[in-house]
């Protein structure tokens, strides 16, 4: 992305991992080292692809084809960054999203099976080179990540796939970071709070010491 | 497409050229020949599509971004064709669309200035190697579409666009229909409307014979 000044972060993870809690903890250590964070997530990040967001999650009679879901996250993802994240980091803030493309990759690509070269297609035609500058992927084992969610109350039609499909999920976003490692911080989420937060705080600690060297 | 039995027709052409009408004139015709057509539109087509379509039409505050309107068209397209048409299409069925492909190249192409490519790459994307077989254009000059329109009452999202802008999609139909000749049946829809179905009867007429020849 030409012009971009500003600083790209996401956090991945499947569902129990504890994004809620750590992306507050991830706002709070930003705004502490004055950089006023904009904090947004995907599916969604704008009224209009939130409507996109509502219209992905819902439970329905009719079979969604995977083409359609795909296309409808990739349409969701172009208007949140065209109108919001795009203009942010012109502007030089700092943006952290809640998911990005690489849940695209492990929820549709691995778990789902869709055809990855049309996810890259769609990821080349909507992102053209921007990529997230940082990307913190909270790495769970299934059977505990169940039991948070169990806890949380009803589940979407995401959250209702098999243990399988979950499995599928994790090794996908575990083959990402493989993939790009100077872009991935992969952190073990089975410890306890206070010790994930830490690895965090190292973490984005380590990359704005980097990004601050001549 | 493999395994394509059926007859796929779609009926392009602005607003106010007087597609509905012909529609039906096209159902009726199509049923005395005993072929049990199936009637169906984008965007939409099913219920999802539909919502897809709603979101598209809506009038909206937020600007929305080129990239994710076309993504959004083909979305509903995709789940359009994978559930309803090539079902249909596999059946042996014959299925009539008010709009389709077409339509975006005319509208998001020629009139709104998006990438060419982009909606060439989507097309191959969603629909494989799968085009309709006849695509009938009614075309009408701008004047005389805009006064049908205005009679009709209060405008969607599209229909207040300036007269330039319906005057490329005019002239990208038109373009369309000169880069496929075999597959484009264009009719001049500013003659009275028996004048109009009597060219489209011959048209049918001339397609179905064709292909019923060895």
């Amino acid at each position: 992305m030409q012009n971009k000044k500003g600083v790209f972060i996401t956090l991945e993870g499947s569902e129990g991992v504890g994004k809620s809690t750590n992306l507050a903890f991830i706002q709070h250590w930003l705004s502490e080292r004055g950089l006023q964070p904009v904090m947004t997530r995907e599916p969604g990040g704008t009224p209009m692809a939130e409507e996109i967001r509502t219209l992905l999650l819902q439970k329905r009679q009719e079979t969604v084809s995977d083409k359609a879901e795909l296309l409808l996250m990739f349409a969701a993802r172009a208007q949140h960054l065209d109108t919001h994240i795009i203009p942010l980091l012109t502007e030089g803030r700092c943006v952290v999203s809640d998911r990005f493309t690489d849940a695209t990759y492990a929820y549709q690509g691995y778990a789902r099976g869709v055809d990855m070269s049309w996810i890259t297609q769609l990821e080349t035609l909507v992102q053209s080179d921007l990529r997230p500058d940082l990307t913190i992927l909270l790495d769970l084992d299934i059977e505990t990540a169940f039991k948070r969610v169990a806890r949380r109350g009803e589940a979407d039609r995401f959250e209702q796939e098999k243990t399988d499909f979950f499995d599928k999920v994790r090794s996908g976003y575990l083959d990402r970071a493989r993939q790009e490692p100077d872009r991935f911080a992969v952190i073990d989420a089975s410890q306890s709070i206070e010790t994930v937060q830490h690895s965090i705080a190292d973490v984005l600690a380590d990359f704005f010491d980097t990004r601050a060297e001549p």
